[in-house]
Order: structure tokens, then C-alpha cells, then sequence
């Protein structure tokens, strides 16, 4: 059984544009095993991807590669990068959406992936997922070396941190919202290690509301007004009880939050 | 090969949820071999699950284990059952969505999942499909015992049956809407045999719909008319060519339905 | 490992009858391997289902069967056709889905799937992706010839080219919109070899629309006015940076265009 290769797209599943990047896999690697982590991604919502490539990835087999494609700039002179860390192999444009993954898995390498052997013969200018990245993966899951794809470089990406509840040390912490799930549930950058310390929180501001009651499970509350709670991915979560907490606090990512201590 | 593990959530697609819990089982039990039975559940509808596993489950090899987490009772007192039956393992929280493969599958034990050295280390409060469901099933898979998961229970959900219409014996039977499909054909809870079956039938009142119509497949009805036809899973099913029934007919799973025989 | 088995129908994802499919095929032949093309086929747009499945099958592994079933016939007496080419092989209703397939390829035998002893032993008249298709699919993968299926027949669908922009004579090519896509990139039937040949295009008209703006690549674009650019497809596309062109231009498949040469 080879590696897993998991994809992250924003290809929807209409068009058969991920199945493709499959078919090519395939071609070049029979054995690799492919999982969809997502092809939902909204059309180039690089932030959106980040996220969930982050919450996701850490539960998945040692070697995993993941493949995000993610990539307004296709076509572009912006780059490919291939992310060796400790425990994975991450292939992403140069464009943010490993901003979390820079910061929280330690890296040993980043090539830019530029070797033309390794990539279908055709390059079209609209479709790399097709044409570089899933040939690239495929190479990998086979075990060519990194190295072999390009040279090392410092890409533009940065890392970008969650903010640690129980390190902050001010009365205000001035946090985002960095991902809302098909629940509705508002996912923020506050981190939180578990129930007793989200309890220091004496209220979030979100637009025009103030939160201030925190529970520990959905079901817990017994009506529809919203509440805080540790999510699974231990961020501070916004949700409401069977109903869609974005859309009570009408907010999109990127849109600030304030935590007050008490 | 290992066995199949069919998984049936409401956590959609563009989260990664349901690709975590693969990347969950693929790290406990590599060999099995994963098969999405839908993630497209309504949120929270377990009225639609219940639907969905009954009419796919017994297409699936001997064995396989179905994983079933429409779940709005997450991190609450709610149980977690494992169903061993005749054919099949189910893995479900114990809110009714197994109601119909507790009627029409031999059912030979049920346990309540509780044994943590089965669960992943740490078990959020609000995504069991992850830290519990995953690796459970993962571990059965692999040929864990369903006795080791738990002790054996009496389940707060009830079966629930269809309504045979050939055993029938009364000119008016009071039926309901079980599950509308992406076509809009309307699902009722009306089992029929056979065309001569459904003949029987004088009229289907549906608020103020009269269907008196009933046909063998789609594309003979040559208008846009409703029209009544022997499902797929043999159940009475109101249908529209090329058209929507339930949207012509302005219901929602659970609406009652009068069938009139002749 | 067994062949690979692609399918691609209209049946969406919250119903589960892709997944029943993958029962079947599981039950018969639990070492193919199957791939989803798609199953988000807009119901019963035969149009779509057949340039996806243009779009995407060169680049699977030769001998995979392709299963398509977008099949608003199924039940009446439209044939299945079980199409063998030079690489492939491909299982759809004859309803013309797979026009550009008979075009594309080099067709070697076109056989009526009718051979009852590949079938479920109970079919439906709803639902042949799971009685007939899938079964059908599961024992041409384990190597049941083509020619026990039934009898070799000369379909209904007819072969239909796209028009090749570098072999056109005239000034003025009279073409269609033949797809559109998640992003809404809006695909043409005019088949352009590269940036060059594209730049003998004077301007494309859609509706109200002249596009005379031609690029290689989305981000090329500083604004988020229309223009043509060589789809990955080598068929000529209109886009508009970060927008849904065929929102702009307000299109559906099927609507004319005019292609004037310089």
C-alpha cells in the first residue's frame, strides 16, 4: 500500500476536475491511496483553506502528503512550494494557505517545486491540480525524494499564530474569525486549552453582540440564544443550538472579535 | 482487504470532517476500505438518515460496518450503540436513526460504546465522529469484538415499520412522507409489491393533491402531471416528470398522506 | 488491484445512491477500484454529464470503465450501450452522453447491454445505475468480455466534433456555449490549439457581449472585465478574474456564439 495523498481543493465536484487530478494519481502511481480532505473550499478563498488544512491534518497517518490547491495565481509566476515537515509532506501554492502550517508543524525543508519531469507534458495555464500538482504527488507517494522537485527557498508565506488564551496576559484580547463551518458554527483565533479556561472569559464582542454564556456541548443549552465553547479543534467556537450562529451574527471570516476577561 | 466501513454523517463536505475521521480509521486500521455513504445529511435530520441507511445498507457486502453520526446530542448523556445484526454492524447514537434497521434487520446484540482504550486520547465535547465513532469503528474492522466496546443495552430507540399495503385491510390508510430525494420524488412510508400492487390504489390525497395517476417508470408520463410509482426500495413514491414533486406538492418529511384504495 | 471503474451520474450526494452503486460493485468485485467522476450533474443534463466525461476520461489508466448514468429514459426501451475503444471502456443509456466519446475515440465495438445474468436478480424501473450499471461494471471488471453482454448494435447517439478554430476557412464561425463550470468559466465548442491561434480571433459575441480581450491565464487580468483565454481542455473559454462569467454574460449551455477572425 503506498502513501496517502490527500487533496484539498476548491473545485467543487461538478466540473470532475478533482476526479482528474485522481485519474493523473493513478496513472503514475496505482498503489497511493487518495482522501478527499475537501473539494468545498469557496472559489479561492485562500484563508477558508488554511483552516481546514490545519483542523484536519494532524489526524491523519505519519507521511501523509497533502495536496492544496488553492490557487488564483495559477498560471502566474507565483510558486509551488513542497513543504517537508517532521511528520508530512505538504504541496500548496506560495500564497498564504500554509500561512498555519509554518507555524505549527516543525519544517525541515521547503523546495520550489520546478522540475518538468515530474509534471504531465502538457502544462496548460489554468489547471496545475491536473497538470504539476497531482503528477508531483504521485512522484512523491512513490517515494522520489523531495529534493528532486525543485531547489530549496524561503517562500513569501508566513506563519501565522493562534493567540493562547492562557498566555495573554491583558484584560482585551482583539481576536478574528477565521472559519465558519456548514453548522454555522463561528470558529475564532483565540486557542483555549479546555472548559476551566474558557471560563476566564468574561464576554466576546462580536458586531452589536456580547456573549457571555460558554457551555461544554450544543445540546446543553436549551434555547437559541448563543453561547461559546471549546471547539474540537480547541478554538474558541460561537454557536447557537440548532441554528446557525453566522448568520444570528451576520459575519464572514476575517471579522473581528473582542474577548474582555474577567 | 480489510472490511468495508460506510460512513453516513450530516458534517457536509467543506469542512474536512469526514476526511478527518478517515484519516482517524486509516491511522488505527489501514487495510479497511472506506465507502462515503452520504455527508450531505441535513444538518441535524435524523429522520432523513434513518431514511438513507435503510435503503442503502443491505446493497453493501456481509460485514461491513456502517457508521452512522447525525448526532445533535453530542457530548451529552446520549448513548453511542453498536448494533451487531444478522448481516451487519451499526454504529449510531442512540436518538432513533437506526428506528428502521432495528425493524427490518435480525438484530443479535446491541452494546453501548463505552470502553475508552477504543477511543482516540482525547475526546472533545463536540465531534464524536473524530475521537469516538472513528476509532471504534476502525478497531472493529480490525476484528475487535463488539462485546469489548461495551456492555449489552436496551435502546431508548424504538423500530419502526412501513405500512404494507397488501396486508392492509382497510379502504383508507393514514401514511406519511419519510424522505424527499434530490430529484424531488416524494418518498412515502406506503410499501408496495409490484405495479398490480400500487393498482389497488383509487387515489393519494397530499394536502390538496388528488394523485389517482400511477405509472411504471418516469418518462411515460408525457406531461408534468404527479404521478404515483412503485419505488426503488418498493415504497409508494409521488413523482413529476422532469419536475420537482415536492415542490409542486409543497411538503416536507413527515407531512401525512391518506392513501384510498379502491 | 483490479480496474478501475469511474462513474458519473446525476444522483447529487445526499441520497446515497452512489454509494448503493458502490455496494454492488463492492459485493461482485471487491478489488476494483472506483473513482468519482462526478455525481453533481445537473438532474438529467445529458449535455453536461457528456462533456465531463469528454473532459476527464484521457486522463485515466487505459482499460478503466467509465459508467455514466444521467438517464432520465431509464425504465423505457432506450438501450444501454456498452462501448468498447481502443482504451477504454464506457457503459451509458443511448441518449447521446456519449457524443463526444464516439467522436474522440477509436471505437471498436458498440454492444446492448442486455444479458440478464449480469443484472441484479430484482430491477427496478427506477433505478438502473444500481440494478444494471453497477452489476454490469463489477463483472467487466473482473474480466467478463464485453460480447456477453449482449449483441453488438448501432447506437442512436451520434458522433459530434468540436469545431477546430485553425481549420476554419471563414471569418465568422458559428459556435456554442457547451459548458459551464463551478468557477463560471463558460466553455466553448471551438477548438483553439494554443495562445497564438487564439489571437487570430478578432472577438467572440455572446448575447450583447463582444469580447475582444484574450489572455493566457486568469490572474493576467488587473480588472474583472471578460476575456477569452485556451481552457485546459484546449477549447476556447471566457472568464473574468475572481467573477462568474456566465453570470455576467447571463448564459446556459447551449446558447450561440459568434467567433469573427481578424
Amino acid at each position: 500500500m503506498g502513501k496517502i495523498i490527500a487533496l484539498l481543493t476548491d473545485f467543487g465536484s461538478k466540473d470532475g476536475y478533482s476526479a482528474v487530478m485522481k485519474g493523473v494519481i493513478n496513472k503514475i502511481s496505482p498503489n497511493s491511496k487518495i482522501i478527499d480532505l475537501t473539494h468545498d473550499i469557496q472559489p479561492q478563498n485562500v484563508n477558508e483553506a488554511a483552516f481546514v488544512l490545519w483542523a484536519s491534518y494532524q489526524y491523519f497517518p505519519k507521511q501523509t502528503i497533502f495536496v492544496t490547491v488553492v490557487d488564483p495565481g495559477v498560471g502566474s509566476e507565483r510558486k509551488i512550494l513542497l513543504v517537508k515537515s517532521r511528520d508530512y509532506i505538504f504541496l500548496a501554492p506560495d500564497n498564504n494557505v500554509l500561512k498555519y502550517i509554518l507555524s505549527y508543524q516543525r519544517i525541515l525543508k521547503i523546495y520550489s517545486v520546478e522540475n518538468k519531469k515530474y509534471f504531465l507534458s502538457n502544462i496548460s495555464n489554468t489547471f496545475h491540480g491536473r497538470d504539476i500538482f497531482a503528477p508531483v504527488a504521485a512522484y512523491l507517494s512513490k517515494g522520489v525524494l523531495p529534493k528532486k522537485f525543485g531547489k530549496e527557498i524561503i517562500p513569501l508565506t508566513k506563519p501565522e499564530n493562534f493567540i493562547s488564551l492562557s498566555e495573554f496576559k491583558h484584560k482585551l484580547i482583539n481576536g478574528k474569525i477565521i472559519y465558519i463551518d456548514r453548522f454555522g458554527n463561528v470558529i475564532t483565533n483565540i486557542f483555549v486549552k479546555n472548559f476551566e479556561d474558557i471560563n476566564k472569559i468574561k464576554y466576546v464582542l462580536v458586531g452589536e453582540y456580547r456573549i457571555d454564556r460558554f457551555l461544554k456541548f450544543y445540546s446543553q443549552s436549551d434555547n437559541s440564544n448563543l453561547f461559546g465553547l471549546v471547539g474540537s479543534t480547541n478554538l474558541l467556537e460561537l454557536s447557537a443550538r440548532n441554528m446557525n450562529a453566522s448568520e444570528i451574527l451576520k459575519v464572514k471570516i476575517g471579522a473581528n472579535i473582542k474577548v474582555v476577561m474577567k
